[in-house]
């Protein structure tokens, strides 16, 4: 039932220039002091509920691109890790300062997507072993009666339609005290969810309307900064270096100049990187409009150049995101080539790893047979691959090499809670 | 390397009397209010740091027979549970006032026995895989410097000589800020651990020296009574009865008249309960040594006659436990017939329960080829089966039956925590 490692682990292409496993190595060996800066931290600014972090790795390098506060996806984690779920469950909502007996899901408004919902279904499942009741309360415009979906998997969600009694959001005679969004607010906080006396997590102002990735990384930049110190390596080993514009409106070529400016001085820094440890990859960028998510307003550039020559297409591409939000601010994100492959060579693989409260409780490789080690594999063709419960990232085995599968997974979980660290300052600066 | 459940979950007989299946279905249907109890319960009287606890299980009746605070056997633990071990210290560990990063275990003074130095090894692994500086410093008198000792299974224990500085105990430059005690303390606390800074979890006052079977039994009786006036079921479904007898001394034939009394009283009340259910077992009582452990001090008992009959030998074996402690009170405890078997019909098997701060972690069943379902199973010829992942006790699932294996083992979570709730009591009494 459970696939052995050689199975479920891409593999990492060393045959390549660069400090390779030089993060492994130091992160191994110092992980008790590692772990104690974790404590810390979180003391100080708690994690959030959930989240799931894309990294790549170079082999020379390894960073997070993404990090999502509503995470779908929990029904390509592997079924073993679900009892590691409930507990971190378990653990975040018995620390609440009110008593948590019920709790509401809010997900996306996604009502065919069924992955989605078979997301929806092992996402409640885990609040409900964890021992609260659950339902499930959507936003769905129209929604007037509950609305039964029955799943592949056997399994099935029931979506209800919300109601208000007073400060309280309820389905039926259903008043919970936890509303738990996995909705990410792209357009903006619904009516429905202000004034609202329930605890709500994450809270409602981390949606995407208000997020923005610059911020996060800004965030991310200087724990990395704080975390190298503390390892005595190169923040840039664990860090994509990025620049952000303002004001860019695609269809009108607004914003241009300060784009192709950006990336132009975004691709010198990182050939200064390269060049620094012996690199010989291509640099490339990836410019990402500021609040998107979805893998929705990404591309992929090698030059000042192409920001310029954009077709129609491509502009329009660019210029929409999820549920039709206007992209108006952008980030310029060095690119991370990822080495690691799936199976056979050319078939790129990214780690994406998920947490629940501080805890790192499984992860996916996100698999690409059409796309190339310096592109977005957030696309259509992706496809999921397990990880084995063995390598479930927090079980590092200083008796095996560095690189041993439970050592990069536990380097994955360290680099995706310094993420997930950046997102809980993030919400400790909205208040 | 996982083996499949069928392998790995024993055989209840059903081809008896009783209520069978009544506990797993009403604990099955009330999940979210049983959790929703525990909860509170622990905000209320936080959890031991961790416990072992022997169950029975008959068909119509599931009980504790022993909670073990000190519990040895983490090596008996499917290693794919590992991870929940590693996230449950950190999270007990992060909730304390003090920050803690360096741990000292203090295990028992065995130096031969193979299993527990596994065990120790495992447990110390959990402890450094959770981020924890971690080193085992021995009670053993006459320890002057580090004695390594490498295992069978290619793990290897460094016990070292400990000393004082002030308040804090150390070893070598190393002065942890927590010490875990594995040791049960059977001769009392020793004069190393007194006037000491340090935290101390489990607290030295719960060791054998100063705990009682039956304090932990009364507080048991208690959390049964409230958690079946909960489910609206017989208390005496998931409890033991029991008596005591203040004043023994096997050699002495001291106290014989209270035991057998006693004996009589409490195969009495077995009787009732039994023809109340029409149960056709023999009833049967445990004698066990009040403050004993390791499976000594533990006979089984039919007829108050068998008091008076012992032999010389079978007195000698009650009279004397752990490193040579004197028995001068015993508890009788109802006699749980286990229907469960292993592998073949008369290999009798009863389920240990693993617990970490309030998370069930996972156990094994003892398995006991030369004993009847009337036995104390903990003696000389058991071996242990573990627990297939899938099968970890925090995981319930409504779509299957309510013996279906979680179910089953969700209840065995249940009544364990139970057990361990009682434990709670007796630290918060013992102040």
């Amino acid at each position: 039932m459970v696939a052995t490692a050689a199975e479920t682990v891409p593999h990492l292409t060393t045959a390549l220039t660069g400090p390779l496993n030089i993060i492994e190595n130091v992160i191994l060996d110092r992980q008790s002091r590692i772990e104690s800066w974790f404590r810390s931290q979180w003391r100080k600014t708690p994690a959030p509920l959930y989240a799931s972090v894309d990294l790549r790795n170079a082999g020379y390098k390894i960073a997070p691109v993404d990090t999502n506060l509503f995470p779908a996806g929990f029904n390509n984690l592997n079924p073993v890790f679900e009892s590691l779920c409930i507990q971190a469950v378990q653990s975040a909502l018995e620390r609440l300062d009110r008593p948590v007996d019920r709790v509401l899901i809010i997900p996306e408004n996604h009502t065919r997507n069924m992955h989605y919902l078979e997301n929806l279904a092992v996402l409640q499942g885990i609040f409900e072993k964890a021992g609260f009741e659950t339902r499930t309360g959507s936003l769905l415009p129209g929604l007037h009666e509950a609305m039964q979906i029955d799943l592949d998997s056997g399994s099935s969600v029931c979506l209800e339609p919300l109601h208000r009694e007073g400060a309280g959001v309820c389905v039926r005679d259903f008043r919970p005290e936890l509303l738990v969004l996995n909705n990410d607010l792209s357009s903006g906080i619904p009516d429905f969810l202000q004034g609202v006396d329930q605890l709500i997590m994450p809270p409602v102002n981390l949606g995407w309307s208000d997020r923005s990735k610059t911020v996060h990384f800004n965030f991310y930049r200087d724990i990395a900064r704080d975390f190298s110190a503390l390892l005595d390596i190169d923040p840039w080993l664990i860090e994509p270096l990025f620049r952000n514009c303002g004001e860019v409106d695609f269809m009108k070529r607004a914003g241009e100049s300060c784009l192709s400016r950006n990336v132009e001085s975004l691709l010198n820094a990182i050939r200064k990187k390269y060049d620094e440890y012996g690199i010989t990859d291509d640099p490339f960028v990836m410019i990402k409009a500021d609040s998107g998510t979805y893998g929705m307003g990404v591309m992929s550039v090698q030059s000042p150049e192409e920001v310029h020559d954009l077709n129609r297409k491509q502009r329009t591409k660019m210029a929409t995101i999820k549920e039709g939000q206007k992209v108006t601010k952008a980030m310029i994100q060095e690119g991370v080539h990822t080495h690691e492959t799936w199976d056979k060579p050319g078939t790129v693989a990214e780690p994406v790893i998920y947490l629940i409260d501080q805890n790192v409780v499984g992860g996916f490789y996100r698999v690409h047979p059409q796309r190339a080690t310096n592109e977005n594999l957030n696309s259509p063709g992706m496809y999921f691959e397990r990880l084995a419960f063995e390598e479930c990232c927090n079980s590092p085995d200083k008796d095996q090499s560095p690189d041993a599968h439970p050592n990069r997974f536990y380097t994955y979980g360290v680099i995706a809670r310094l993420a997930s660290l950046a997102a809980a300052r993030e919400m400790k600066n909205l208040g």
